[in-house]
């Protein structure tokens, strides 16, 4: 991460931005007439996943990095603070957004106590990183923080599907994970009559279909059983015991309430009618979050100017803009991601779609830098 | 099973056998006026599984040590030869029935060179027993053998939910063993809208509730799915690929392949329809085993002078008497397994159950010597 703080570091000076690493490992670029004043951020992860591809995240920090080597030294009406955030992923500690926390105030002292499987804690890591823990709160977002911009790799197939290299989300989905367990008897697979049965995973997969039926009854709903083990799991025993895992996402909180009691209320006449019983946990419940209206707007319109079709759509995964929407208005262009792949070596953008998402961001700038809402929230700032 | 040999052992001399262990570890013991000369067969196996329960096999070698003991030395127009099996379960060498099948001849070189997790083989661990395998041979049936009858548990819940102590099969099922792997793409849980999945477990899981519904649609059919497996395997990721283990039996052979054919139709039509590839692959295509139908009558008839209602059946799991039926006219007779549960500490029979199995054998003992057909067969041997 320090050669990765120093190669991106290095293109933010040479494009004339100042380069500091706050106290939570996230790289700052400040591009500005002056060290302070009204700024748009516009960042994303340097952090991945194992066996990762190359975009995801890294691509959201090039991506400003070549906007501030386009304005060639042109400076305008607000800063423009490139942010590298650390630790987006959670792959470390078993918690996502540590670095984007840091910037709204969240990386409290629970979190810096989380410690990695090797027994080594948030605060120790950021202490052998040679950085301060202690100052976590410098890292706060400015208070003249205008808006927070962010491009990342749609990390699916739905652009492509569409034949749009631009898309642009007006939410962050929420999300629910449960798990379900169907608890029957155990039973000689040979012996035991299919009428005396009392068999778990038949009653789970039932319900698994159910849930995909769930799936496509609300647009841009998605459900998904990705885990189910079988118990005792020999092929000539009925299983007494199925766990199945549930992931529930979608834009409106209410539509995910409602399939989610849909599908409890499902699962429990399952059970019922199978003489199974049935117990569930939940694991997460993960509002969702809107972007912001107006930049959503402008980035259509600087979407329509690059020549592509804006294609509005929900984030089905989370990102920073997720943690940074709770303290300063947040929107997201996403790029179309070839074969939806992701998390995978095989990952990929085309070039073209890059150049596209560049020109995006410059008539976005110039959008902003002309627009008298946005002059009024610089006053204001 | 030195200790398990002596104890038995004892009985049977007690009883007025003569007793051996042959070169494939089971215990002979032959109750005649002569050393040679016609004779029933009666046992079942000595061995079990692991945490198993105390009746599934021994049961049916110590009802027929009972049945000596009640003759207080008569004797029958035929010798009785009680067996007590070894390795039936095949629990050391992965594989059944090593002992009944040194009776049949099926005992070879192949067989004998299987080896046990530690490297020991068949013929080794037959030599440390301290017998010869290079006798094994002499372990075969007595040509003069004119029935196999064996007591055993039925290890399901069929007679008890009928009310029954009794039971007796007319056949051992015939038995399909496949593995199903559907194959999808691995996607973002999140990202992927539900008509762009190619969801290999949900495909699964429609395929399972066809299996549950073939299982209903024939009289005695049983299909089962007992282990499943999703690949990554996350709750947040949509299989890419799922593994369902497809366990099969019927009493007629016929049934369980037209059922086995409607299911592979089944699962190509799911994968094809869903834009998912399919593989199979058979691991045991087993057929089934008529009993004699003279012995089952006799039983029945037996059964019915204890008082109790013969429930014909078939045998849902494999037993010794499958293997024996190939060489000479065989038989069963089930007793109720309470809460069908077997293979298990818990496994259990009433005391009652016995006593009528006792009685229902002595029937059986005296039909067969007073019976102008099996006299025949006597005359014949």
């Amino acid at each position: 991460m320090h050669d990765c703080h120093r190669a991106i570091g290095g293109w933010l000076k040479a494009a004339g931005a100042t380069v500091t690493i706050d106290a939570a490992g996230n790289l700052r670029g400040f591009y500005a007439p002056e060290s302070k004043g009204p700024r748009i951020l516009m960042g994303s992860h340097l952090d991945t996943v194992p066996d990762a591809g190359a975009f995801d995240g890294v691509l959201g920090v090039i991506l400003p990095v070549a906007l501030l080597e386009a304005l060639r030294g042109r400076r305008l009406p607000f800063g423009i603070e490139v942010v590298g955030f650390s630790e987006e992923e959670g792959v470390r500690f078993g918690t996502p957004f540590l670095g984007s926390r840091a910037l709204v105030g969240t990386l409290g002292t629970k979190l810096l106590n989380l410690r990695d499987s090797n027994g080594i804690s948030v605060r120790t890591a950021i202490r052998n990183f040679g950085l301060n823990p202690a100052k976590i709160s410098s890292a706060r977002l400015s208070k003249e923080a205008l808006a927070y911009l962010e491009f990342h790799i749609e990390q699916g197939p739905v652009l492509e599907s569409l034949g749009q290299p631009l898309g642009v989300p007006d939410a962050i989905v929420g999300q629910t994970r449960m798990e379900f367990r169907f608890l029957g008897h155990a039973n000689h697979a040979g012996t035991t009559p299919m009428k005396l049965r009392h068999d778990a995973l038949a009653g789970a997969a039932e319900w698994m279909v159910a849930v995909e039926r769930a799936g496509h009854s609300q647009p841009d709903l998605v459900a998904t059983v990705g885990r189910v083990e079988a118990r005792p799991g020999a092929s000539n025993v009925i299983a007494g015991e199925a766990r199945v895992a549930l992931d529930l996402r979608h834009k409106c909180d209410d539509v995910r309430f409602r399939a989610t009691e849909m599908l409890v209320r499902q699962a429990q006449e399952i059970a019922r009618r199978r003489g199974l019983s049935l117990e569930r946990k939940e694991l997460l419940n993960q509002p969702a979050v809107a972007m912001d209206a107006f930049l959503v707007d402008q980035v259509e319109m600087a979407i329509r100017k690059t020549g592509c079709l804006p294609h509005r759509m929900a984030s089905g995964a989370g990102h920073d803009a997720m943690v940074l929407a709770g303290s300063v208005p947040a929107a997201m262009i996403f790029l179309r991601t070839p074969g939806g792949i992701s998390h995978d070596p095989a990952e990929s953008v085309k070039v073209e779609d890059v150049a596209s998402a560049v020109e995006c961001g410059l008539h976005l700038l110039d959008q902003l830098a002309s627009c008298s809402e946005f002059q009024e929230r610089i006053r204001r700032a």
